[in-house]
């Protein structure tokens, strides 16, 4: 009987096997799918993810954050593309501070080749979980290959199996759980830009490329072969959607009208999109997480949010290490420890899937307009002026570890101070002048 | 092949099977239980409920609605009991409405047996339904009693299997369902008051009987018979609670110190209270409800709600109506239909929801309090100068037909003209003095 069952070998479920094995405790993980380190070829889901401070000092804390630095790609900043082909480069952070681009899979290769070299653990793959005994605790898996259906008894099961959980599932049968989970209507595309692209917009790697559209828009991704990952959001169905694009011609024209910038350097733009599928957005909240210290539902399965501030794997990784912590605490008292891990994490998941659906109308609706131009001209000069006591929000979350329910806490405080600089007449023409600077000194003098 | 089924043979679905059989269409009607008009015994989830103009008209409508009120005990008002044994009335309306007390079963066996009789509708018990394909669509059902495992196909199915409905659980699993289920901390168990007692707060028939206690209350509805079935709201877990609670000495205690006045009359609460389940409020919001115009839930399948406001039979009832007129309005066209469906009654249902948690900690913190009771005097003495410009919410809800959103709507905007008198200085003391009299003529003037 093992000690520790992880179901999932994703993200989470492969950097929570580290920290376990790390303490001494023996652990084994079950997955649905082929190894992808064996298995090739590309899903049309690895969309890619970038990695900030929060989730890279995680990695850095068990060892594997400079093997996983350097399969990303840093980039600086979003460069915003309009319909006229004009570029505007938004730096993330008022003092050069990166993200890292990385795929799904490198990400998800580094961390199961680590934990399988540094600790041995054992990953079992291709073993779909078929059902979960909550009380034994127990999870029945059929494997894929070989049609065998088997029952593995363990001390305690993690479930790191992602938003549609399996384990999750039977604790929403079996307890009373508060559950819920709201779909965007918008959906997301994988589009690839080959390596060979040159020239143009796709010389500058070490940007976030981002087309906003008002109701859709396009996100490339670099990737360090010189490929870039493009992810299309538009809605499901209605008058322009996933639904309404049928034919090559509708796709073109759209792509044409929409991002001609971006034509030339999809070869494979319509394969792409005919046998690709569209990715759902879902916001996935719950609780209780734990039931009775012997399983504990972590990362997507306990939380699920929108991509829209890179902050899923981060988030995640997050989990592991507040986990961990508890783990260092409560040693053996499991019940109190996962009840501890969830009253320490919840409060701050639950704040960055609210603030995800927030970024993500921001991105789409607000990158693009003067009105979101002037605010974030403004909060920089604030920043600049004031290092230490002014952090915008998107900076809180990216380049610092501070818990996301503080971050959000301190953002709405420093709204109220940019929502009356805003206020100064003619703001447009004043940014740099004297009087908005006094304006700023004041305000910030009684903070 | 049938050309409807229905899944669910409890209030909603016996009512639906009636609507639909008027309509001159063939349904049939499955449920996983035996049948309640042979199975005896008294299972401890069999709560009384209240139905109230709503629900009775719909019910008038297919013709049994005196069927019902003949089975059913009229109620005026709340009778208040205080810890010190002192009694309050508060009546529901201000012009001697009443709303009907009847248990569960026997509105469900009426219902049956008006299906049966007057229609024919075929009813298949001891059929649990295992799956369900929403494409073909068909159910798979067990039969409890033989074992056998059955296929049924039909053009349409709705399901009426109530609040963890199997038919919602395949949605949730193949569709990008919006869902949310939030429990509260506190359940409900029943306990009997029989017949034979005698005297006393037994004597007063034609009420609900409250015991507000503050973090927990006990509900009393009467029955034809005379007897009582009494319901207790408790946490389930904590330092007062039904976990709490785990002998027949610690169980008289509290109910001697908390309702003394009742304990004479329980001869069956030690037996009743360790036998009979704690049943969950929850409250379950979900969208879409329909797939493809060939699956639709309907209830407490589509919506559940908390017991407070008596209004889940109700809301479920007038589901039925609104889809018969729906399916007078668009015929065959059963994707519109179903659609349309949904479009009318969820921000109803969602509205109702809302209240009921809103009315559940009324109920049970305020409806004793004088703050409380001074707002209903006031809302009491406006009505009676202006009974067609301003009733109350409980009114609203119980004693018309308004829709939930529009009664939530009006309540919101009188609330203020309530807040305002609260105001007047010694209040307390002027309920009935001219000046009182000139502010509602005052601010009733300018609505």
């Amino acid at each position: 009987m093992a000690e520790i069952i992880v179901v999932g070998a994703g993200l989470v479920g492969s950097l929570l096997s580290i920290f376990i094995a790390g303490r001494g405790r023996e652990v084994e993980v079950y997955d649905r799918m082929p190894d992808i380190r064996l298995a090739g070829g590309n899903s049309g889901r690895s969309i890619n993810l970038t990695l900030c401070e929060r989730g890279l000092k995680v990695l850095d804390s068990v060892g594997v954050g400079d093997v996983v630095r350097a399969a990303a790609v840093p980039v600086y900043g979003r460069l915003i593309h309009d319909v006229k082909e004009e570029l505007t480069f938004q730096p993330y952070g008022n003092h050069r501070e990166a993200i890292y681009s990385i795929s799904r899979s490198d990400l998800n290769k580094i961390l199961l080749d680590y934990a399988a070299s540094h600790y041995g653990i054992k990953f079992h793959f291709d073993e779909k979980c078929l059902g979960v005994d909550l009380d034994a605790p127990s999870i029945e898996t059929k494997n894929s290959q070989t049609g065998l259906v088997t029952n593995h008894k363990a001390e305690r099961i993690f479930a790191s199996d992602g938003a549609f959980s399996a384990v999750r599932l039977q604790m929403q049968k079996k307890l009373r759980l508060n559950f819920s989970q709201q779909y965007w209507e918008q959906a997301y595309k994988e589009l690839r830009v080959p390596p060979d692209a040159a020239g143009k917009w796709t010389a500058e790697k070490n940007v976030i490329h981002v087309w906003p559209r008002g109701n859709y828009m396009l996100i490339g991704f670099p990737n360090l072969d010189g490929s870039f990952t493009c992810s299309l959001h538009l809605a499901l169905e209605g008058p322009l959607s996933f639904a309404s694009l049928k034919t090559k011609d509708a796709l073109l024209d759209f792509f044409q009208d929409s991002f001609p910038d971006v034509v030339p350097h999809m070869p494979e733009l319509v394969t792409d999109f005919f046998t690709h599928p569209a990715n759902s957005m879902v916001t996935i909240k719950c609780s209780p997480w734990s039931y009775e210290g012997k399983v504990s539902l972590i990362g997507d399965a306990a939380h699920s949010i929108f991509p829209s501030y890179g902050q899923g794997a981060n988030a995640g990784f997050e989990d592991c290490a507040t986990l961990a912590e508890c783990m260092e605490q409560y040693g053996d008292d499991w019940t109190t420890l996962l009840k501890e891990f969830e009253s320490r994490r919840r409060p701050n998941t639950n704040a960055i899937a609210d603030l995800c659906v927030e970024h993500f109308v921001e991105l789409r609706d607000l990158v693009g307009t003067p009105g979101f131009l002037l605010r974030k001209g403004i909060e920089r000069k604030i920043n600049q002026a004031y290092p230490d006591k002014y952090k915008d929000l998107y900076s809180m979350i990216t380049f610092t570890c501070m818990p996301y329910t503080e971050a959000l806490r301190v953002d709405r405080e420093q709204r109220t101070v940019v929502d009356q600089i805003m206020r100064v007449e003619d703001i447009e023409q004043k940014l740099d002048s004297p009087e908005v600077e006094r304006v700023i000194d004041r305000l910030m003098a009684v903070r």
